[in-house]
């Protein structure tokens, strides 16, 4: 959740009751991938960025709108992947925990002590590209590895854990149109990725005689430096249009 | 939307505001797919079953509960695909002719003419085990072939569109457990049903091909009748722990 406007806890006339939104941000660094992740002021809290829709704002928009406070980045990959409507969702304590930690009051009955369904979004960005900014209530935002995630708030984790599943599913369409790697890049680089989303080693000949198959690929100069015979070749995601 | 309470206006206290559902309901009679729909009395409206979630609910024994009240049918396989959340599906007026129809009345300001996010579900069953059960405020519902359906009121052919989008991804996944087949089936019945949800007819060789390559089916004796050398085998859909 995020309380930016100006210090003050968001009004109810504002947004619409019992709706927010949560993003699981997955950036990748090569070798890893990672998850942004916010900590409430000493609270010990760990959550998804997320947020509330505007009374006139379109559910996307509120979504992208939190993600470019959070990131800068605008324009990015984002995918709605499941809604969270279970009526154990209502967290009114931990609502109040992360307010008061602040040094601000909420009333009985104020409507963010309410039970919220949350939509949440997923998006696949380059890890480099991101400086992530404090949003007001938190003391930090940081990438954490999927692997070494800490306890987070809520069913934050299931959202987690649903997202990667997703992810995980038609994969190869998914990474086409995503700046995860370079433009041009070695079919280990492509590798590499595959086994941090995966989470397993995957086997070279194997790997490479798939992908070759899936017809996502177009293939380029060998990559400069080194012995010719021994240059790896470089790679691209086929744009519509591509042969 | 549903209004089977007692014939009165489903009430604020009761429900979660702004918070929807429709449920595109999927049924194969062994050669077409065709899809439930509710005609809201003297309106020439036509929309999908859809409803609101109680204030104490999970947000998918919402989508169970309209689903029975208008089937009959329990534990069936439901999905959800997308939530709707634009601006421009706030319908008040749509709202006001379904009430008015029915010789009620909604004050302004009711919670009914406001926005309303929506959740979809799509579910998959067997056009024969259904007898749908008209909806209080509605003067018919009735299964219609999706290549013929009338025009549908606010959003609902968009919501169509996405959960066909949905199921044709994966199709092999996903009638696994359904029961749009019989238990043993042939390949020909198997081919009728990929045709008719694809919306587009396939080779039968090449699709033989490549349903066994799929290995989801466990073949069994041949069909009974005919002369033995012509008779098709039969199949079924593994399920956990065949081999």
């Amino acid at each position: 959740m995020a309380f930016k406007e100006n210090k003050k806890l968001p009004h109810f006339e504002e947004y619409i009751p019992h709706l927010a939104y949560d993003s699981v941000i997955f950036g990748f660094n090569g070798r890893q991938i990672k998850i942004l992740l916010l900590e409430y002021h000493n609270t010990g809290l760990f959550a998804l960025p997320g947020g509330f829709v505007k009374r006139n704002e379109h559910l996307d928009d509120a979504v992208k709108r939190g993600l470019k406070g959070r990131t800068g980045l605008d324009n990015i990959y984002l995918e709605q992947f499941h809604t969270f409507g279970d009526t154990t969702r209502a967290a009114p304590e931990v609502m109040r925990t992360i307010i008061e930690a602040n040094k601000m009051e909420i009333e009985e009955g104020n409507w963010l002590l309410d039970r919220f369904i949350s939509v949440a979004y997923y998006a696949l960005i380059n890890y480099d590209d991101v400086h992530p900014i404090p949003d007001e209530l938190s003391d930090s935002i940081n990438w954490y590895a999927i692997d070494e995630l800490p306890s987070l708030m809520m069913d934050h984790e299931k959202i987690v854990e649903k997202a990667l599943k997703t992810l995980r599913e038609n994969l190869d369409k998914k990474l086409t149109g995503t700046n995860l790697l370079p433009p041009k890049f070695t079919m280990k680089d492509l590798q590499h990725l595959y086994e941090a989303i995966l989470g397993e080693e995957l086997r070279r000949t194997t790997f490479q005689r798939k992908m070759l198959g899936t017809n996502i690929l177009m293939r380029h100069e060998k990559l400069f430096g080194g012995g010719a015979h021994k240059a790896p070749y470089l790679y691209s995601f086929k744009t519509i249009g591509d042969g």
